[in-house]
């Protein structure tokens, strides 16, 4: 029988790593949520994420699991991956005293429910085994049945970790039980979670997917994944307009992500505002802004940009010959307020002008341009270019 | 005696690697060419990239040392970082039978003097077996004298390469030598290159920094390392406008990168147009785009834009109180032209519109906004953004 660790085998995992080292975010926006809701775990899971590192090896002054991604600590993208979990019933994470107040600050203002910040010990092996035993502190109240079967225990710098290989983990554990007999190396702590909890505590080896963000390429590179996983989808919102939607068609065969069309947000389409897509809105002949706003107002109440910044382009198609491709009737300062608004809630606004030409020709060239425009706006996330009315 | 070799130690490289896996694009824009020319190396040192490699493991349709960075393959970063090192005589790339036209092409397309390609064998070890051959092969008039004393055999994929430590190589391996008992790790392609060509190749394993690109998110993080060395610097032209060197003086305090400020390219300033600097361009009431023009014709003569997008901005600083802030004078339409012909020679255009306001608050403010969009632009590279006038 082995024993095994998410952090055992960092040396393999880097090289092994896959194309892709996770998928968890594209779940929100993507159609396996259906699949993976049909199965269950009938016993209580937790997680244990140490967090205590100093992050001395990356150079950076703040330890890596504290490292924003587009402006949400890396240890919060963890926390996502496994709290999104419904039958993941809570997590510890064991941080350096020292760190107590940013963590319990983290976990406030991203609204992380089933997390609970422990201090950890002065090796790791003890951080581990503080985590394990709070989670056998559930008070007096406290009934053996409240006492997770299987504790995982997951680097808090692993991010991309998917529900599917939590799934087949917390399984594995259970059938197989965990005998003293399995705990080989140096994890003289889970003896003590054993002897004081009664928990059933394994080690897990995470598979290749489960990349260890140790130095500063690899915050790049996590940022990217999370970028793309961000840029799968957009909801493009036509208002009923038939050159709007025209637009919206031409578009689907060139911006290389998923598009929907929808004329508003309105009954079935509000569903659109809790999931991870981005919004292009169109707006044909009218420069004013009010469905842009009201967007705005609709994701705020969803509480949508909470753990991603999110892209919203608002595209003002002009079809009167009359009107210079410059713009003519709109307003700039009045995009620049309402995204520098937005901004500080999280949501990256963008404008592009665009003058439907009569020309075929020129037209279709205008289209690819907004094209490449968006997919820009959407993958890079450019918190500096909010509010700009870019041309097309 | 250790047998060494930079592809031996994956493994560790990827664990062990630095903030900072190499400064090889620095060394162009930053102060050390000085301190490393005093080194010299008396003696032939030659070098063998194998690049076999099919790329199935990154999941990318093109093996990933031809995968474009910032439009370059990744195995053309890693040819220049040892082709700039001035001692360093010839390179060897090994490339499957089926890559050889991609790879002369690479070749033809990117400048590459000291490189030659030829085909590898059916494994790694006959590959760099055909690379080591191929250096002793100097035609009928070569001499002894021209075979090189030490050969490094470098994975084609860890692009992030320095001088000073090809440079220690150099030395260890030509002061060690490289007797027959040091191979015995399957390096048998050695002993017939020692046979052979009558040269002492030594395996050399390389330091953490050597890190190399494996898999896709590694592809982002090199990107980034390379976007990120390339955005250090910036040359601003004033024309000698008083108005211009005072914004100038502002974006120093503001922008997180080294800013020379020059009236003008001429004479010495010449200097800027050879080096690794991003150009930002100020005028002052003046609406023509003469001045970007001369410093995108400089640039085109000296080849500048060939292994790295370069960013040119066009600020233009309007301090008439008439003007309104969306720019009066300023016809877009000429800065989209010349930016859709700057970026087929992969020089990437933008243009800022700042209004000189009187009201102190009020300029600090957009000198801010000026500096952020500056170093979006400059580090995101982004060139479904070129021809833009933006809005600071």
């Amino acid at each position: 029988m082995e024993v095994k660790h998410t952090d055992m085998q960092s040396h393999s995992s880097a090289l092994d790593r896959p194309a892709h080292p996770g998928i968890f975010p594209t779940r929100e926006a993507g159609k396996s949520d259906h699949q993976l809701a049909e199965r269950s775990v009938d016993f209580l899971v937790s997680v244990v994420l140490p967090a205590g590192g100093t992050g001395e090896r990356t150079g950076l002054q703040t330890p890596k699991q504290f490292f924003p991604c587009l402006g949400r600590p890396l240890l919060s993208y963890t926390i996502q991956a496994f709290e999104r979990v419904s039958w993941i019933q809570s997590i510890v994470v064991t941080v350096a005293k020292e760190n107590m107040d940013l963590m319990t600050d983290i976990i406030q203002r991203f609204q992380h429910r089933k997390v609970r910040a422990v201090p950890g010990g002065s090796t790791r092996h003890r951080s581990i085994c503080n985590g394990v035993l709070a989670l056998g502190e559930g008070g007096a109240e406290e009934r053996p049945a409240d006492r997770p079967k299987v504790v995982i225990i997951h680097d808090a710098v692993r991010p991309f970790v998917e529900e599917d290989f939590l799934y087949k983990i917390a399984m594995a554990a259970k059938e197989q039980g965990c005998s003293e007999s399995d705990f080989e190396f140096g994890t003289d702590c889970l003896h003590l979670a054993l002897q004081y909890c009664g928990t059933n505590a394994k080690l897990i080896q995470g598979p290749p997917m489960l990349w260890k963000v140790t130095y500063k390429p690899d915050l790049a590179a996590a940022e990217s994944i999370i970028k793309e996983t961000l840029s799968q989808s957009a909801c493009v919102i036509t208002g009923g307009s038939a050159q709007a939607v025209t637009l919206a068609d031409a578009l689907q065969k060139s911006l290389n992500m998923e598009l929907d069309v929808v004329p508003d947000l309105m009954g079935e389409n509000a569903r659109y505002l809790l999931k991870e897509w981005n919004f292009i809105q169109v707006s044909v002949n009218r420069s004013c802004l009010s469905e842009v706003e009201a967007i705005l107002t609709d994701l705020e109440a969803t509480n949508r940009a909470l753990l991603h910044p999110l892209v919203v382009i608002w595209v003002h198609l002009s079809s009167s010959d009359e009107l210079s491709i410059r713009g003519g009737m709109v307003e700039p300062a009045a995009i620049v307020d309402l995204a520098s608004a937005a901004k500080h809630r999280n949501i990256l606004l963008y404008g592009i002008q665009l003058h439907q030409s009569k020309d075929a020709e020129r037209w279709e060239r205008s289209v690819l341009n907004v094209a490449e425009i968006m997919s820009a706006l959407i993958q890079e996330r450019s918190p500096a270019l909010v509010g700009q009315l870019l041309q097309a």
